[in-house]
């Protein structure tokens, strides 16, 4: 199975999380519109009259017939092909919750830059993106990051599921990347009162797979188009 | 069966999206936190040291042993046992899809009032939610409302999928209705472009289940505590 992703190709934002589980699983995948012609191929299957089930919005996937758009739905079809699902039913679900979890975070990590407005301009809603970047580095990724720093300490083993790493460890992976790219001096506080996903963030990288990802050109740079951008008046 | 729901007792809320398929497939189910003591039962499956995976919030369902967070992953949970979910794999895919999508857009709806804090009263964030509504009323809810009106074109039965109500259905059916307490006058307006989804709204509202329901003292008021709130400055 070759799988298909289509997905923005000069930003990490949430097609990332499915490039690290394709890429952890070792999976044969083409980022579609990163490639020759693709990014109209993508755009069809959003607007052609053809496509009897559009998605809202990339990413989405094509796995032999199947469409799936929506992160979360895409993972949970990835996980159990790619080794990276819990194989008993409440471990899948339980997976499936974490990433939904990882879903609102990373909303909410987003509406940080745009927080009236995703067609606008940052530069049209600074002030109220202080306002709320602000709140959300003293509640909210406070609360979302402790919340996995409970779950790692009672799961116990390292990860947040069972024994081995899961696509949701590769997401909260993700999740830790990109708040030390858009939070540096923020996050540098807030990791000393979660070490477990500190530690968590440590072991994914340090999947052979992932790490050999990470080195590649496949791996987009953070920049400041994507979901976590670097503007250092909201680092607080 | 008998399932069990954990939410908040006094709004609509997230959990109206689990109590209106829960009705609509006839299931029998106790309103947890409604009933004598259920908050601090509640309170524990979140808080409790030894609930080895507490959701983040609610809602959540026991479902036997299963302990179950996040709405869509409820919702797919419950559709296929009360007949609210396609019979094929790719049909199921294809809900979760449009329910994953319902999410994204019930937060935009949430932000109008809440756009810098969930923490802060609405009274310390006006300007910041007259911005914000007037975008999410001129862009977003458009776009939204938009895309399921041409989901229920290509598919031409008046349901969202196949010839049957599915939970997605009900769903679109509480974003209708919850837009129309906020906002009565930009939904006015809105309608006109969608007259599908009002024919899905009115088809939702006609189900016997849903019509029992909804004239019951167990549909609770929309109110200015829960996701959708009446602030008429707003309603532009």
């Amino acid at each position: 199975m070759r799988y298909q992703l289509y997905y923005w190709p000069t930003i990490q934002g949430r097609g990332e999380f499915v490039r690290l589980a394709l890429e952890a699983g070792g999976a044969d995948y083409i980022d579609i519109a990163r490639a020759e012609g693709g990014m109209e191929r993508m755009m069809h299957l959003m607007q052609g009259e053809d496509v009897a089930r559009p998605p809202f919005a990339p990413p989405f996937l094509k796995a032999g017939d199947l469409l799936i758009g929506q992160t979360a739905a895409i993972l949970r079809h990835l996980g159990p092909p790619l080794g990276l699902a819990p194989q008993d039913e409440a471990g899948r679900i339980w997976a499936d919750q974490l990433q939904l979890t990882i879903s609102d975070f990373l909303v909410e990590a987003h509406d940080t830059h745009h927080p009236i407005a995703a067609g606008l301009y940052y530069e049209d809603q600074k002030p109220e993106a202080a306002r709320r970047a602000a709140d959300f580095l003293k509640a909210r990724a406070p609360k979302h990051l402790g919340w996995f720093e409970r779950i790692l300490e009672r799961n116990g083993s390292g990860w947040l599921i069972g024994h081995t790493p899961n696509y949701p460890d590769l997401s909260l992976f993700q999740m830790v990347e990109g708040l030390r790219y858009a939070f540096p001096k923020a996050m540098a506080r807030l990791e000393q009162d979660v070490p477990r996903v500190v530690k968590l963030r440590d072991a994914v990288a340090g999947l052979p797979r992932i790490e050999a990802y990470l080195a590649s050109p496949r791996r987009i740079p953070f920049n400041q188009q994507g979901i976590f951008r670097r503007y250092p008046e909201l680092d607080g």
